[in-house]
C-alpha cells in the first residue's frame, strides 16, 4: 500500500494556505490528523508543523482509484496529496483554524507511510502516564503544545546567541571528557580504554575551562553547554541539563548585571512581548532573607516577614522570649484579611505546614473587629500587643502568624509559609514576571556535619573587596561578589566575580579546609594558570531548561526537553541505560560489582 | 604588588585606538606584550584580543610612584592603565600595527596580576612540543594565530545557525547519556548508579534521535552536536568532536544537496570571500573511483586515471594480461612532463610508494623525444603501444604509470599515487577550494573478515528506488541515496536519504545478517517508531572541526579546538583521565580490572 515519494515535491506547508491561494494547484505532505466520511466525500485534516488543512476527496473529482486509497487512510498515516485550493462554502468555514476559509480538493494521493493506532491521543492536555509519553516520545512530540515548547526553546537559544554575538562574545566549546574534581555534586564517570584504571568525568559545568578562556584573553565567552550531575532526581532535575554559560574579563558585579539585564530584556520582549523595566530591582542576601525568608524571593506579592524580636524579648510567652534569649529571633507575617477568610481548621493546617520546615510551632493572633483572638495574647502586656500590631500594620480581619526559633529555622518556615499563603490566596499572578537580583551572598557557610566552612556558591567566587580583611579573622562575616537572578521565586541563573590570583585562591581553599598540598593536588592546574597573568573576570550561568520552562509556562523541565529521562534517570524509549557486551567492559578495564 | 581593579572601568579596547582618539583620556586593560626601557622612558606594548597599543611611561608625566611600578612590570603582567592618546612623532610611527600612529601617555597604572616567565614565546609559528602547548593551553591560546582560529570557529558556527534558522530549521538538543548500539565505532560507556550493572553510552552521532525528530513532525532539524568515538587516534582524530547535524522531511537527494550548496556558498563567501559557482559539480561513486581512484577526489588538479584494460588484455606482459584474466584491471596515470622532471631514482621511489598501498608494482613508460624508455615496452606490439599512448594522450616528456591488479588495489594505489604526484609537482593550489559531491555510493560492501555485507554508510541509508529490486537477488549491485561532500580531497560531510518504513529497515538489517529477533533487540525502538507514520526524510552531517581547520588553513583539527586531547586521548592541562576515589567507583557498581 505504501508508495515511494518519487519525484513529487512539496509546494506548500499545510498551515499557510488561505484565500490568497485559491485556484492554485498544490502538493502537500503531512500526517492524517483526522478523517471523516460523509456521504461519498472523504474529509482529511492533513497536519504538518505549520498547522492543519482540510483535504476533500470527491470520487467524481479524484477518480475511483484515488478515492479507494483515501478510504484506506487512518489517523497518523503520512500522505502526499495533489489538489486545488478552493474557497469553502460560507456555512462550512471553520474560524478556529487559520486555513478555515479554504480546503484542498484532492486529485492525486500517495500513502507514504502507514500507522498503527497511536497509544494515546495527540491532542493537548492529555492524561497519560509520563512513562508512556516518553516511550512514544516521537508521538508525544507531535502534539501542538510540545511542538510549541521545543520551538520556543530553539528561538530562545537563537536570541541568546544573537544577543551575545552582537556584544562581542565568542561561543567556545569546552571538553565533555574531562577530569573528576569531586567538590560539588557527584560526577558521571567514563572509564578510559587507553589508560587502564583511569576515568574521565563529564562536566558539571564548564566553570574552570571558561576561567581558563579568560586567562587566554578571549575577553568575552559564552556557551550553551550540556552539563551533567549524578544526583538523586527529586525535584525537577535531569541527569543532563543545559546551561547558558557566560564569562567576561575586566569586569565587576555591576558590569555583569548590566549586560545580563539587557539580554533578559531582549528575551522577554521577544518571547512574551513584555518590556522589562531596567535596571531590575536588587536585594542583598540579608534583605531577601529578612523580607522574604529566602534568597529566591517571589516578589509578585507582599506578605513580607517582619522582625518583632525586640518587642517580645521580655514577654511572658516563653516560646518567644526563650528563642530570643538563645540567640534566635521572632518574626511574623501579617496574612491580610485571613482572620476572616480562614477557618480555625485552616489555621491549624498552617501550623502543621510550618512543622514540615523545622519550626516547632506557629503562633497566631486573629485581629477581629471585636478584638484579638489568639491562644497567646494572654502572655503579652497591652503595651507589647499594641507595638506588635503597629509593627505588623495590623487591621481588623488580619491574621498574624509568628515563628520563634534560630534565624535559619524562622526564615525557612516563614519563607515557605509565605509561599503557601500566596498559593492559598491566589496571589501568584501568572501574568507577572518579577525578576530580582540577589547580591552580597555570604562567601561561606558553616557545614555542621563536616565541621568546616563550605563555599556558598563555589570555591572560585571572589570575596567583596571590603570584606577581604575578615577572611582570616571572621570568615562567616565575609560577603562575596556573587549574584543570583530570580524569576517569580525561581532561581534561573547565578554567577560571581571570580578569584584571579594564586594567593587568594590558595587562601580560599585553605579556609575551606584544604591544605596547600591538597589544594594543589586537586586544583593545581588552575593555581598554576593564575601564575601567568590572569585578568579579573566574572560571569554567570543560566539553567536553560528552567528558563524555557518558565517562559513556556510549563510545570516541568521535561516538557521543554525533546528526550528527557525519567525520575530514575532511565529512558523508556531507547531503554538506556542498558547492559553491554562483556567485551566492551573488558576493553575499558572494568568489571561490574553489583 | 597586585592591586584590585576597584572602580576603574575599561573605556576602550587596545587595538581600536587611532588618530580619531587623539586627546582622549582612556582606560585600557590588557597584557604586557613587550616592555622596553629607553632612557627615562618605559614603553609597554599592551595587548588584548583586539590588538596591541603602545603605552609610554614618562617620569615627569606620571610621577615617581607610577614610574616605579612600570619599571617592575614584566611580560604577561595584566595591567590597567589610564592615560591620554597622543599622536606619535612621524619617525616613530609603526605602520605594522593599526594603532601605529598613536600612543598612550600613561598617567596612572594598576598591576592587576603578575606573571612568571611563560614557558614558550607567545608569537606565531612557535616551535614547541604539542604536550607543552596543551599543558599551558591558556598561554598557547593567547597567540594571535590561535585566537584567529577559535574566533573563526565561533563565526562559522554562528553563520551556520543563522543560515539554517533562516531556512526554518530548529536546533534541537538530543541526549548525551544514551544507549550503546555497538554497530559502528567503539562507544564511550558511562556506568549507571541507579541501575547497577547497566551503562549509558555517549552518542557517536545523534543519528537515531534526529530521525525520531522527523517522525515527530519537526520537519527541519539541526544541531551542532558533540559526538564521541573511542577509536585509536591515528590520523587527525579526537575522542570527542563536533558535528553540524542536519535532517529534513519530505525530501529526496536533490533537495538536501540544494540546501547544503546554498549553506556552503554562504559560509565560503563570509569566511574566505569566495563565490562558489552553484550547482557544485557531482560525481557518481563509480566515476570518482574510475577517474580519481578514490571517493574523496581532490579535483584541484588533473592526472586522472585511465582504464587501459581492454588494450592490454592480450598483451605479452603477463602482469597486465594476468590481472585482466583474473577479473582485475589495468589503469594508468599520465604524469605530464615527468619523464623530464623525474630522475630514475625518483621513478623508483614511486614504485616503492605504490607498494605501501597494496600494489605489487608500478610499471612505467617514459615518453622521450627520441622514443619510449621503459622496462616493459618490449612486451607490447607497436599497435598496442600506440593505442595506449593515444588513450593516455601521451606527449613527449610524459611519464606513464601503470598498476594492474584487482580493481580495489588499482584504485587505492593509483589514487594515492595521483595525490603523491600532486604534492611532488606542487599542483595542490592552496588558493583553490574545490568542492564536489560524490553520489550513488554502493549501499553495501562485502566484509571479507566477517563474511557478510556491511553498510557502506550506515544501516539506515535508503537504497536508490530503481535498485530496490536487487536487494534480495544481488545486494552488491544496489546503490544508495547517500552523498558525500568533498573539499580538496577531504570529506567534510556526508549523509543520505534514510529508510522510513519498518519493512525496508527490517530487510536492510536482514541483508546485514541480523535475524529479525536480533534486529528488534538492537534497533527495536526505531522499527517500532516506523509503525506510527514516518515521513520520508534525509540529512547530512559535517565534521565541524575539519571544516573549520580547512577554512582556517591549518594542518590539524587540534588547532581549531580550544582544549583538544593528545593522540593518547589525554589532556596534559587537567591531567584527564585520572584516578578517582574508590567510593566513586563503588557508587556506580564497578571495579577496576586492569
Amino acid at each position: 500500500m505504501v508508495e515511494l515519494m518519487g519525484n513529487w515535491k512539496r509546494t506548500h506547508m499545510c498551515g499557510v494556505l488561505n484565500l490568497a491561494h485559491i485556484g492554485q494547484e498544490v502538493t502537500l505532505m503531512g500526517w492524517v490528523h483526522r478523517r471523516r466520511d460523509l456521504g461519498g466525500l472523504i474529509f482529511i485534516d492533513l497536519r504538518d508543523r505549520s498547522g492543519i488543512v482540510q483535504v476533500v476527496f470527491n470520487k467524481e473529482r479524484c477518480g475511483e482509484e484515488v478515492f479507494q486509497k483515501a478510504e484506506a487512510v487512518r489517523s497518523e498515516y503520512v500522505l502526499a496529496v495533489k489538489g486545488a485550493v478552493v474557497k469553502r462554502d460560507p456555512d462550512t468555514v471553520n474560524p478556529k483554524i487559520p486555513t478555515g476559509e479554504i480546503e484542498v480538493v484532492a486529485s492525486q494521493l500517495k500513502i507514504l507511510s502507514v500507522s498503527n493506532t497511536p497509544p494515546f491521543s495527540l491532542e493537548d492536555d492529555i492524561n497519560v502516564s509520563e512513562s508512556v509519553r516518553l516511550k512514544y516520545r516521537y508521538l508525544d512530540l507531535r502534539r501542538a503544545e510540545m511542538q510549541r515548547n521545543i520551538i520556543l526553546r530553539h528561538r530562545i537559544t537563537k536570541w541568546v546567541r544573537d544577543f551575545l554575538d552582537s556584544k562581542g562574545f565568542y561561543e567556545i566549546e569546552t571538553p565533555m571528557l574531562t577530569r573528576s574534581t569531586p567538590e560539588g555534586a557527584r560526577d558521571y564517570l567514563v572509564p578510559s580504554r587507553l589508560h587502564p584504571g583511569k576515568f574521565y568525568a563529564l562536566p558539571q559545568s564548564p566553570q574552570l575551562f571558561k576561567q581558563l578562556l579568560m586567562l587566554s584573553g578571549f575577553d568575552r565567552y559564552f556557551q550553551i553547554a550540556r552539563c551533567f550531575r549524578d544526583e538523586d532526581l527529586r525535584a525537577d532535575r535531569q541527569p543532563e541539563f543545559t546551561q547558558i554559560d557566560i564569562e567576561m574579563s575586566f569586569v565587576d558585579v555591576d558590569d555583569v548585571i548590566a549586560l545580563n539585564e539587557e539580554m533578559l530584556a531582549d528575551i522577554f520582549k521577544k518571547a512574551l512581548g513584555i518590556e522589562l523595566s531596567l535596571p531590575l530591582p536588587r536585594l542583598t542576601y540579608k534583605e531577601a532573607m529578612e523580607r522574604y525568608g529566602t534568597d529566591k524571593p517571589d516578589t509578585r506579592f507582599g506578605l513580607e516577614l517582619k522582625d518583632v524580636t525586640d518587642l517580645v524579648r521580655d514577654c511572658e510567652f516563653k516560646v518567644f522570649s526563650g528563642a530570643v534569649a538563645s540567640g534566635g529571633s521572632v518574626r511574623a507575617i501579617n496574612a491580610k484579611g485571613c482572620a476572616v477568610k480562614f477557618s480555625r481548621r485552616e489555621i491549624d493546617s498552617l501550623v502543621d505546614f510550618v512543622k514540615n520546615y523545622g519550626a516547632k510551632g506557629l503562633a497566631w493572633i486573629a485581629v477581629e473587629h471585636d478584638g484579638l483572638k489568639s491562644p497567646i495574647t494572654k502572655f503579652f502586656t497591652e503595651q507589647q500587643l499594641s507595638s506588635i500590631l503597629q509593627r505588623l500594620e495590623a487591621e481588623p480581619g488580619d491574621l498574624l502568624l509568628f515563628v520563634a526559633d534560630k534565624d535559619d529555622v524562622v526564615f525557612q518556615a516563614l519563607g515557605q509559609l509565605r509561599l503557601e499563603l500566596g498559593r492559598r490566596l491566589n496571589l501568584m499572578d501568572k501574568s507577572k514576571y518579577n525578576l530580582v537580583w540577589v547580591t552580597e551572598f555570604p562567601l561561606l557557610e558553616y557545614d555542621e556535619e563536616e565541621k568546616r566552612f563550605v563555599a556558598k556558591h563555589h570555591p572560585f567566587t571572589a570575596p567583596m573587596d571590603e570584606d577581604i580583611q575578615y577572611l582570616d579573622t571572621d570568615p562567616a562575616r565575609v560577603r562575596s561578589k556573587a549574584y543570583d537572578i530570580v524569576l517569580n521565586g525561581v532561581e534561573i541563573g547565578g554567577g560571581s566575580i571570580r578569584i584571579h590570583t594564586t594567593e587568594m585562591q590558595e587562601k580560599m581553599l585553605n579556609v575551606l579546609g584544604f591544605s596547600k598540598e591538597k589544594a594543589w593536588q586537586r586544583f593545581g592546574f588552575l593555581l598554576e594558570a593564575f601564575k601567568y597573568g590572569a585578568p579579573p573576570h566574572g560571569g554567570i550561568a543560566y539553567g536553560l531548561d528552567r528558563l524555557v520552562m518558565m517562559l513556556a509556562d510549563r510545570d516541568t523541565i521535561r516538557d521543554v526537553i525533546a528526550f528527557p529521562k525519567m525520575q530514575n534517570a532511565s529512558d523508556p524509549l531507547t531503554d538506556a541505560p542498558s547492559e553491554v557486551e562483556p567485551k566492551q567492559l573488558k576493553e575499558v578495564h572494568i568489571r561490574v560489582d553489583a
